[in-house]
């Protein structure tokens, strides 16, 4: 019997996915290798870390998404090299897995910008453990709060500051900001939650730079209205556990989370190539790094460029459009279907969210903003969340978080016990 | 204005829930102190463990729990010390905290019985950290089996160990011989889930030593049929991250889980008073400690008696009827209420489940058994779930599990990502 054609997925997020399930019935053997057992959807992640959603309801085992596909051989491994000229990918146990095609999917975390120290300080948002240190840090400081009896302290302790106004930035001061407004206030005997001090940091110019200038305008307008302070056009020029800078104001803040830049994998390193600022591989318009038409670098970790020219956004539709792309492209070559030609990127459109009951969202053709922007985001979200359960799961949980004003996850679970002061920053 | 009688209650769990429920308009303040912001429901716990429930399901914050409750101030502190003749609480930050009545209630952990070396590798479970800790080493197991090709290695990985017979450890084999037979076969491509070793290991002569012979034999017959090896009447003598030895016998095992025996929490050290062989610390027919008749210890942390002489069971109602005692009697001393007289305990009944589709059931008037044991079991865990929520959630979960064959909350977290050999223990 003769050897069918070995593709090798590293990573199981939206890319990666979207590749392997469209290479069924390729008549193609894949191994997917992530070093999780499983898949996160990540744009809801902002809801683990504000106590929203349980961890579950966002994440599935990849070998039970896989189930049904005998050909798919699903790895928890860390992979930690490629040799191109022997085509194998080397595990960080000693194994290797040789391969025919390569998909590196190893999407990104966040970047400090030359400033990785300050990432004890102010976590950012990428995997289930980073949203429940979030969501520890958080619930321990208004704890902490409650028990102090010095005022600088207790200040401190309900100052949080939320690094970068992109969508996940926004989406996570508007519940933190809800959450002292109008879940806590009731619970809390010293403290007045309403006292918290919910900041937004942004070194550009304007919240949600992706978006057309009135939605951002709207936006930064109705975060001020939940009582968020949105501080655009100044940088963070220092961060510890203690305070965050921004220019030369130092704000004392025991509760940091940094949104901003992205840094991309190793998927370059481990191929020997040079990468761009944010680390990302540069791709040709197959996908495809040089000299090399059978490794293919797809989604946060790769510098892709639409047909005009213009970078392909750093986002889940994007990634999921090159995965069903490259499976394609091996498709093709294999014989099973036409060429695909170069990668187009087809914009569909961008969404956030601002708390519980209003969103934005431009599809190009039409913007929205408010109430009916949220339906449009809470339906599109249950629409692509993976499977009955979770999407039963989600919509119970927003509906009682929606008609109760409660949180149905405010544990604080993993820290040590009986912290006084939040200072749990270990992200495992 | 007078200064109201202030009631400190050190424990939310179900003893110090149901008092400090039951001092409502009693007219005394009320501190509750826990070193965790949520209480739990134990009886379910073994379900996160096994993956079927998420977190969130069995937990509530103590402080949403008493919202409504002003005269109520909840403290997330680490009680280290009691000073009964100052009658205050020392916190481990350094604060205190006064008290007129005391009500500790701080539970129990598991005792290996003078070789708390096997903890590292036979973890317990009592919190919502051991829970996960357990899903991870499990499930990553399976993993590691998965990916391994020598056969010894694998059978290890593939055995699984649960040390003690009583309620939770039936309801442990149960649950992961249902997934290793029925759940995970279809997703696993080198092993056969099927091969895997459930063991179930008990020191004394029977399964379920609390509950009639009948019910034990029917229990061992059901646990059987479900794949699992039951070892009775042989004592562990070593265990490591490597095997487990019983008597003589040593089993290659990398994953074991430990439910034989209770050790106390340190109320008793806290009193300066002697404990008894499993730490408890014992109370009068009022369940207070001698010479202090303000100072009560209720719940797991508690040596017991009933009225006929024989010792009150350290289980949930068992707790719940001592907090609900404690506050009758304290409104009593008040001029609230009539005395109660001495401490009774009422048995109500034991359940305890097999898999997912059968339990037993001892009433004393009827025993029951099967199914119809299993849908008792059910609503009364229902029932005694806090919460609308959470009774709706886990409906849901339990009604996807059955309905579908698969957990919903299959998830590795908190442990170092790659991992070939599950040798994450570190329960914190």
């Amino acid at each position: 019997m003769e050897r069918k054609h070995h593709v090798v997925v590293v990573g199981g997020g939206f890319g990666g996915l979207a590749c392997v399930r469209d290479l069924k019935h390729k008549d193609v053997e894949i191994t997917l290798i992530d070093s999780r057992n499983h898949h996160l959807f990540q744009p809801l992640l902002y809801q683990v870390a504000t106590s929203i959603l349980p961890t579950s309801d966002i994440a599935w085992p990849l070998r039970h998404l896989l189930r049904d596909r005998p050909e798919v051989n699903t790895l928890m491994a860390e992979v930690n090299g490629v040799d191109p000229q022997a085509k194998t990918v080397s595990l960080a146990d000693g194994d290797s897995v040789s391969y025919d095609t390569l998909v590196l999917a190893t999407g990104a975390r966040h970047s400090y910008f030359g400033h990785d120290d300050w990432e004890t300080a102010a976590p950012g948002l990428k995997t289930l453990e980073d949203a429940t240190a979030i969501r520890r840090r958080m619930l321990s400081a208004f704890e902490a709060a409650e028990r102090t009896s010095d005022p600088e302290e207790r200040k401190a302790l309900l100052t949080f500051a939320v690094v970068g106004a992109g969508p996940t930035g926004v989406e996570l001061v508007g519940i933190i900001a809800e959450l002292a407004q109008r879940v806590l206030p009731r619970e809390f005997r010293s403290i007045d939650t309403r006292d918290a001090r919910v900041l937004l940091l942004e070194a550009g110019p304007r919240v949600l730079a992706a978006f057309p200038e009135d939605l951002s305008a709207y936006t930064e307008h109705a975060l001020t209205e939940l009582g968020v302070e949105v501080r655009a056009g100044t940088a963070v020029t220092a961060c510890d556990e203690e305070s965050i800078t921004i220019g030369d104001e130092c704000i004392p803040s025991r509760t940091a989370i940094w949104a901003a830049g992205v840094k991309a994998s190793r998927a370059a390193q481990w191929l020997g190539l040079e990468a761009d600022r944010a680390g990302r591989t540069p791709v040709g318009p197959e996908l495809t790094v040089e000299d090399h038409p059978e490794i293919f670098v797809i989604g946060d970790t790769a510098s892709v460029r639409n047909t005009d020219g213009k970078p392909v956004p750093g986002v889940a539709p994007a990634a999921k459009q090159q995965g069903e792309y490259v499976a394609r492209l091996v498709a093709s070559r294999l014989g099973k279907g036409r060429n695909p030609g170069p990668f187009v990127y087809k914009h569909k459109g961008s969404l956030a969210t601002i708390g519980r009951k209003a969103a934005v969202a431009d599809f190009g053709w039409i913007k929205l903003r408010g109430t009916l922007a949220w339906w449009v985001w809470g339906v599109a979200h249950i629409y692509f969340l993976i499977g009955t359960r979770n999407r039963v799961a989600v919509v119970w949980s927003w509906f009682w978080s929606h008609t109760t004003g409660q949180n149905s996850a405010r544990l604080i679970t993993q820290g040590k016990q009986g912290i006084a002061v939040p200072k749990v920053t270990q992200v495992e």
